[in-house]
């Protein structure tokens, strides 16, 4: 029996850029693949795509509280540490660094620690007067530096989680700057969050390629993903009405149909009928993420809904 | 005669990455001293302090259109690369590397740009619908990341100058991802701006160290700045108000008068009396810069005022 890669796992971020400068002075290549944990094989996927690009895989493992306003599900996300070692450990070729922080918000020096303890992953901070508020925010010297990519932050999922981007650019900017990777690996189920991370990859000149790796799915189409664990059995047969409309419109815009009213009103309907309440349902130009009208070139369709206590989020893309 | 040190001149960003990487692997350390040009003995007090870290200098000058709103200067702002050079060769040690880049927010491919030459330092585009424009705005996949440091960026300076802030930490941000230095000075005179540099550092992660530098002053006492250029001699003689306030608050400070309210209004009086426009003059907690209403602990004097068409700053730290 082939003997498996016991992956390093590293908390402090001094000794997580140490190894990556170790390594790259030894003349390897890193891929970072950022990840909240609570893995399933769409993970496993970005990993295995990293494989193709790099000579080691650093995968972090943090549920990152700036994202999270203080009315979303932070303290009920999923984790389970223990088990996303053991599936990493499955991968062909393994990971070579898991790196797990407790804090990334939390600048005091180990001397300043010593008699404190502090997780900002059960409480948020509401902060009164601030229009924007994330899970990370307070006053006098703590954490107030945020990375925003204007206007793709705007639209699909920014509507409707004001905080969501510009938490999701901070946390990717700090792991970059810890852990100085060659590669970033990011899975296009979270297209918006993708196209934000390349955009601001450009825009700041980081010296990062950035990997999109296809959405995975469960073998009844359901897009995976961490959250489908709070699906009740009917509420998961339900969100099925995401991908087989998506799928559905996708073909009809192949037949001829490229009127974005019409397919929007397709998928609407039948996540309607099936009892999911839509957030949105948008046809966007695959780089700018604007609204078509009518698809002329490469757009991709985005859907966020709601079944019962859990938001879903899924996209195709329809190259014409 | 000793001959002096040529600075290799470097416009390429990739190019300028490439010498910092090999430097690095060779074992040096690299400090960068961002500059907009115009190099006055400020600016070469700064290159003298980046001596006393690193091994290796990189002086980048770059007018940055993005800290520029429209109504603002950057159209008439000096310059003088041939006469930079020169004053740069003069320092003991010299620098190693002038970083001079044409325009660090065209993302276009080299081939892209063939037969297209875009000079974004003489125009400002405006952006209709828009709140808060700087002069690289524009519609479509141009520029949209900003790094902002949420409250440092608002008093001070960033009343009056919304996006100024925003866009020396987005430049700032984008020289470090492009230079990769060890160290990077900054001149206290911009106070506020070395706050907001060292907060960024902080809270994004990157593993630089930020030192700051005194002010540096004409014989008469005018803190250096390349606008300074700009003032008529009658101009001129009224500016040394700011200094002189300034020095003589402190002293009041010194002798007892702890009431900021008081030290504000001799300040402004003063300057008023000499015939400036005063901008602000306010008296800050030295790390969080929040207004002060009493001298407890150490705190900054800030001033910014206009005489004729030219906006000065200076400041003094005060003690206690």
């Amino acid at each position: 029996m082939e003997s498996r890669k016991q992956p390093l796992i590293i908390t402090d971020k001094t000794q997580m850029r140490n190894w990556s400068r170790s390594a790259r002075s030894q003349g390897k290549t890193i891929a970072l693949v950022p990840t909240m944990g609570y893995l399933h094989q769409g993970h496993l996927s970005l990993v295995k795509e990293a494989h193709n690009h790099a000579n080691l895989i650093v995968v972090s493992i943090y549920v990152n509280p700036g994202q999270f306003s203080p009315s979303e599900d932070l303290s009920t996300y999923p984790s389970d540490f223990h088990g996303d070692i053991l599936k990493l450990v499955t991968i062909p070729g393994g990971v070579d660094v898991v790196f797990h922080p407790h804090n990334l918000y939390d600048y005091r020096t180990d001397n300043e620690n010593k008699n404190y303890s502090v997780d900002c992953s059960n409480s948020c901070k509401n902060l009164e007067g601030e229009g924007v508020v994330s899970c990370v925010e307070e006053k006098g010297t703590g954490h107030e530096t945020w990375v925003r990519v204007e206007r793709l932050e705007k639209g699909l999922c920014g509507k409707s989680r004001p905080v969501f981007f510009r938490g999701v650019a901070t946390i990717v900017t700090k792991l970059f700057n810890i852990v100085e990777p060659d590669f970033a690996v990011f899975g296009k189920k979270d297209y918006q969050q993708w196209r934000i991370i390349q955009r601001m990859v450009r825009d700041l000149d980081f010296s990062i390629r950035i990997i999109g790796s296809e959405v995975m799915r469960e073998t009844d189409g359901l897009a995976m993903s961490s959250r489908n664990v709070h699906l009740s059995a009917e509420e998961r047969e339900k969100a099925l009405s995401i991908n087989r409309s998506l799928l559905k419109a996708k073909s009809c815009a192949e037949k001829g149909q490229r009127n974005c009213r019409e397919l929007r009103n397709l998928v609407i309907q039948a996540i309607d009928e099936a009892g999911g309440k839509v957030d949105y349902a948008e046809i966007v130009d695959q780089e700018s993420l604007e609204a078509a009208e009518e698809i002329k070139s490469p757009v991709v369709f985005c859907v966020a809904a709601w079944f019962g206590k859990v938001r879903l989020i899924d996209n195709v893309e329809i190259n014409m």
